[in-house]
């Protein structure tokens, strides 16, 4: 047997997920560690490796893994190191060597590392929803708004490596929303799940329209979903102006890339049935007249953690 | 002699300049003719062949030119085509097999073709201010506002050859500017020359704020610039507005591909004087703190006739 394994690592803020992929995109055996019991890295790196060992033994694939490709927040193909993440409990400010410190950990077996868009949009290109496709968008429309964008079959990293920060395009310019990055107006503060419960909280307060919503503590944008499928009014409302935001924003995207599709992935884009006719209006109507209509929405079919790890995994074919 | 010349030519709505260069980008022979006298392609692109035909034998040229380039409103680098270029009098709604006509013209000559905005980053890349960038965005500002993008030393053609139109990204959610694509707010009805008259026109109207503008019959943007060199108030506040707005949407550009720079161009950017210090207060402010002061904003250097003709040159190369 040779080199023929991968090895992928999606590194979120509460936990890590990893597994062992054969080129085929089989899950060989995989395992989840804690990333937030962890205030310095050498300790976390400690214990993922241990883990690693687990699941290559597990798998029988001691000796024949090629690479290991890792999505993390903030991190950064180019240098290896994950920047300023500010949501990993050992990320804080600091640049971490996370590649290297990885490598090391693991008798040098290669890593690579891209950010957590970047690795769901090669899984949704080597494996999903944009299979064949080479040029798209990947928008993930979780606690944020991430990006990946793929140009003639490859991920933009741009000058530094940190290119496709789309949740922070402008989406409303004068009097929106503030950031967590201290900006105002960014696209995330609208159209990630927790823009969609900040819409629904700022409904409830400025709006006398009657829903189940106001008989809620805290509206999440899970429960917008739920009263959306009841026939709520307020909550299909939300999504309406959540999908017209989206649209007018992916309409700009296009201009610049001219992708064949814009492929929507994480918690909030479940809500297709009321999210993709909202954005294909707001979307066409403000596009160049030579796309509209042209230029596809696809929703991800992988399932969330499976097209984290299998991105990262198709990053360490790459080694 | 091998076949060590190549042709460059721009097609622009009133001429169409063309020349035979060499390797080290030495134009050895040029010529101009009309482009707008003609509302058919077929005695055009005749007296196109004749007047390269001319230079060619100026430059003594016969049986080395490798290939021919094409910067044109439009044009499709995949498909050769121009296609529903309106300000081209024999443009039209039609789709025009530029490529082919030509080279069929010139005896079977290989001819590459790409819209002028592509051609004058090509030339910026090969010749000018962005030699050695592999990620940079130009950004012409003429009579509307061009993009040609640069990401790992490629230009962006996107799925179908027509990426790379963010003069047509939106610069004013409500109540902005019609534009001739049919849209509202389009960056290009702003910070184009055009649409730096057009805020002329419309501050004149609406304020009362003296200026030298006021005694003009018809104001155009070499009128405000010339306003600005004498210090006139009005002026000088155009030229921020613009700047501003050009600073807003070069942070979502930024975002999108994380260029080294920005290279300005065309007859707009001449007012850099006016313009820099706006456009960079405003990227700044409105980027990601990760790129705040990082993306260089540079004025392009080549003539602007030059450029168009020995951009569309390098893309002969590639033949």
């Amino acid at each position: 047997m040779a080199q023929d394994l991968v090895i992928g690592i999606d590194v979120g803020g509460q936990t890590t997920k990893c597994g062992v992929i054969d080129a085929r995109g089989t899950v060989l055996a995989q395992t989840v560690i804690r990333t937030d019991t962890y205030t310095e890295i050498e300790p976390y790196i400690a214990e993922l490796a241990a883990a690693l060992q687990h699941i290559i033994s597990e798998a029988g694939a001691e000796g024949h893994i090629r690479g290991i490709g890792v999505g993390a927040p903030n991190g950064n193909y180019y240098t290896g190191e994950i920047e300023n993440a500010v949501n990993l409990t050992w990320g804080g400010t600091k640049r971490i060597a996370f590649s290297k410190l990885l490598s090391d950990a693991m008798n040098g077996i290669p890593v690579s590392l891209t950010n957590d868009a970047n690795a769901a949009a090669m899984g949704e290109m080597t494996y999903g929803a944009a299979r064949g496709m080479k040029n798209f968008i990947m928008i993930t429309l979780g606690t944020g708004v991430g990006s990946g964008i793929v140009i003639d079959g490859k991920i933009v990293y741009g000058h530094d490596g940190f290119a496709g920060e789309l949740g922070h395009t402008c989406a409303v310019r004068y009097n929106g929303r503030l950031c967590n990055c201290g900006k105002t107006g960014c696209l995330e503060t609208y159209c990630s799940a927790t823009g969609v419960a900040r819409t629904a909280r700022e409904w409830i307060e400025m709006t006398s329209e009657p829903s189940v919503l106001r008989s809620l503590d805290k509206v999440t944008s899970k429960d917008v979903y739920e009263a959306a499928k009841e026939g709520d009014k307020l909550a299909l409302k939300i999504f309406e102006y959540t999908g017209t935001i989206l649209g007018q924003k992916f309409a700009d995207f296009i201009e610049f890339s001219a992708p064949e599709a814009i492929v929507l992935f994480g918690g909030l884009a479940r809500a297709k049935e009321f999210l993709s006719g909202p954005i294909e209006k707001s979307m066409n109507a403000n596009v160049l007249p030579l796309w509209r209509g042209k230029v596809k929405l696809v929703f991800s079919q992988l399932k969330e953690s499976d097209a984290a790890i299998l991105g990262a995994s198709a990053l360490a074919w790459e080694l």
